[in-house]
């Protein structure tokens, strides 16, 4: 049945991590339906990765080896490579961009390359009518860059938000699920799996900033503008914040989101990363665990919901292998896959970053204080001269330890930098034990 | 910006209503991004409906027009035929046969003709390499094709499932919004432009299996198999079944499912399109009015949703376009662009049916009995002797018009056919005063 008389596309991988293994591991498990979907079969034939010499559960015996995994790319038996080995510069991006200079195409999952570097590659791409496909760098398994490069590609979308962190939405629904501080959890995550060693990059919002960025230029056709994203992380919610949200009806999510506004003639574009309040009938309030889930809304098609697995050598390693698909189905020295970008880079547009002050919100506002006369008459003066308008305060009855308590208020929906200046009216005040806490609440 | 030196891709629209004007008002609209993305204009040159002089918004008056819309095909200034016709065999089939022999692309919205012909079509395209692509046939705006033919192609999948019929889906969420009664629901569904005038294929079931075969096809890359989808519909859903799932925590939906099971050594595949009660905290549980969603389980992406509007002029014509993109990027006398089903007809696999009676689930059962004594041992007895064990049973009190009760029961998980022999135990009993309900328990 999968019998085929074409020639196979041979490939080659960088990194055999968990990523790089369960890639071979899907290709072996389901290689008679690959070949007949891709109309050829898929061939790993030459591999590179830090140690040669090492149990992975897969046997690379029969694979070429390179020490050096740039030389993957000069390689005459290698039609496409598949970079997992991850960073933004250094050898993932020497190797990406030798590969596509010899017009072979380039699979990766790096999104941090793909962030800082994709429109320098995908010019590369498209001077040597080379396919460079990056499914696997948004949103693991889903497959939303194809949703948003070729699903959603006859809308203007004014809109793409989402869950696109899922180490962050683990902790976080871990947090509501049990009560939890911050830090317990996190090291809970880290003793299941779920957080790295290091989880820098994702309890700040970094990684889900590079994957934003990135869903940024295809969905709005264009340059990827990494450096623009407002990013704060989730380090500073509290489990107190996460019940005061509750008994408001809300649930704290890591959202990512990015929407194009008129500006006078100009269109500008806003990408932020940041904890929100999500209502609980919205879709994203039930996504819990390492889920991720992306919003695109169309000018024609309306409000699309893309969700499932964000990581996980599984997810991955199907969205990887669906990039080959698509590049064995189509792919050979005379033709070619379309742009990267879904528009090529030479007309990408150029939005400059829009001024979020001037954005209506609802916020989630919270100070730790002084449990002393006075405080909450400084706290609602000042968002009185800033134009805050308050919808609900509370403040939290049991004195914490030192004498500090929590105040929380929602304001009624009013621009940003209301906000902005309220808080600074309070800059130093010697009421707040801390810097106080800001979470806007998503729009439905 | 958007200028190019490519050709236009020209096309022509056969059926004039609203679908095919709303393709006509997005391909002005969204001129510019959608040549930018196809890499070239998209033009309408010429048109086919009903009747020439109509207002219908758009301006027809300098394209071409023919009366009869096979002609449309044999225009040699046309690349593409967009089918909007419907009906499942007629002018809509003569003309797709007409334009793919041509060797002409076709992109139609027809479920009925694709999940009845789409194999013979698309062995015409096959031969012609004619792209034949279908997107806005199943769930609306949602690129779920795209998702299940190129996003999920690395993986085996093990169940499709989903909500696939807007008109069911805002039926039964009115019902238990407002605690009417179908026929109400269905009248206002009608005023409110929901529901057609004769909305027989929609609420008998028909045309969510429509949708189903079509994804089954491509998902598990088997034959279309439209004639073997058991399909029930939700004509005999009532507000009290609406009542007594919400006390047991579920909602009801019209669930359309396919999974793959192995039977001995056959690999056997199972449709079917019925009402079940979800439980509350399932994704599709909120799917709520004309949304669509489809779940696809794969077995290295996990499970993925897909969800928007499954209806409508602007969703439906989202779709077309994005199709008509596809192919502007890719289409001309030298390329193809792959399989319309994934897989070479030639090449499909042929999966037996599978026996439902086989399967385990939990069900929902109700009937509507005499008020007199004996009636619930009678029933119990049933079960008993059948080998249906009984979770919970709840009898309603308050007695309807004629003395009339309802007695509602969830079973304990166990193989369908037992519940099927049940009620055959019980057929012909005059104690039963109606057809008994069953409604099975979508698994999580």
């Amino acid at each position: 049945m999968t019998e085929t008389s074409e020639a196979p596309l041979r490939i080659a991988i960088a990194g055999l991590g968990t990523v790089g293994v369960g890639v071979m591991h899907l290709l072996a498990t389901n290689r008679d339906l690959i070949t007949a979907r891709a109309g050829r079969g898929i061939e790993v034939v030459a591999v590179s990765a830090r140690e040669r010499h090492k149990d992975r559960g897969v046997d690379i015996s029969t694979l070429a080896w390179e020490d050096d995994m740039t030389t993957l790319a000069e390689r005459e038996d290698v039609d496409v490579v598949v970079e997992l080995v991850g960073g933004s510069d250094g050898p993932a991006l020497a190797l990406s961009r030798a590969a596509l200079g010899r017009g072979k195409g380039l699979v990766t999952a790096n999104k941090a390359m793909v962030a800082h570097h994709g429109l320098a590659l995908a010019e590369i791409a498209e001077a040597n009518t080379a396919p460079l496909k990056f499914e696997a760098a948004v949103a693991g398994g889903i497959p939303v860059v194809k949703g948003l490069r070729e699903g959603t590609s006859a809308n203007q979308l004014t809109k793409v938000y989402g869950i696109l962190n899922g180490t962050c939405n683990y902790i976080l629904s871990e947090m509501e699920g049990t009560g939890a501080d911050f830090d317990e959890v996190l090291a809970e995550a880290k003793r299941l799996g779920y957080a790295e060693a290091d989880p820098t990059f994702d309890i700040e919002g970094i990684d889900a900033a590079h994957k934003l960025a990135i869903l940024s230029a295809i969905g709005f056709g264009t340059r990827i503008d990494f450096d623009a994203v407002h990013v704060s992380g989730i380090v500073q919610v509290r489990a107190a914040d996460i019940a005061q949200a509750d008994a408001l009806g809300f649930v704290i999510r890591l959202i990512a989101e990015a929407d194009v506004q008129e500006e006078g003639d100009d269109r500008r574009l806003l990408q932020r990363v940041r904890p929100c309040l999500v209502a609980r009938g919205h879709p994203l309030a039930s996504v819990d665990g390492a889920t991720n889930a992306v919003v695109a809304e169309g000018n024609f098609s309306g409000r699309l919901l893309f969700q499932g697995a964000g990581a996980g050598d599984g997810p991955t390693a199907s969205a990887v292998v669906a990039d080959l698909i698509d590049i064995a189905r189509s792919f050979d020295s005379a033709r070619d896959i379309g742009a990267p970008f879904s528009i090529p880079v030479a007309r990408l547009s150029d939005l400059a970053p829009a001024e979020p002050g001037n954005r209506m919100e609802r916020t989630y506002l919270r100070f730790t204080v002084n449990d002393r006369p006075g405080v909450l008459a400084e706290i609602t003066a000042a968002m009185r001269d800033a134009d805050v308008s308050i919808e609900s305060l509370i403040q939290q009855g049991r004195a914490r330890e030192g004498g500090e308590v929590l105040v929380a208020m929602v304001t009624h929906e009013g621009p940003e930098r209301c906000v902005t200046e309220a808080l600074s009216l309070l800059e130093g005040s010697d009421s707040l034990t801390g810097a106080p806490l800001v979470l806007p609440i998503l729009a439905n």
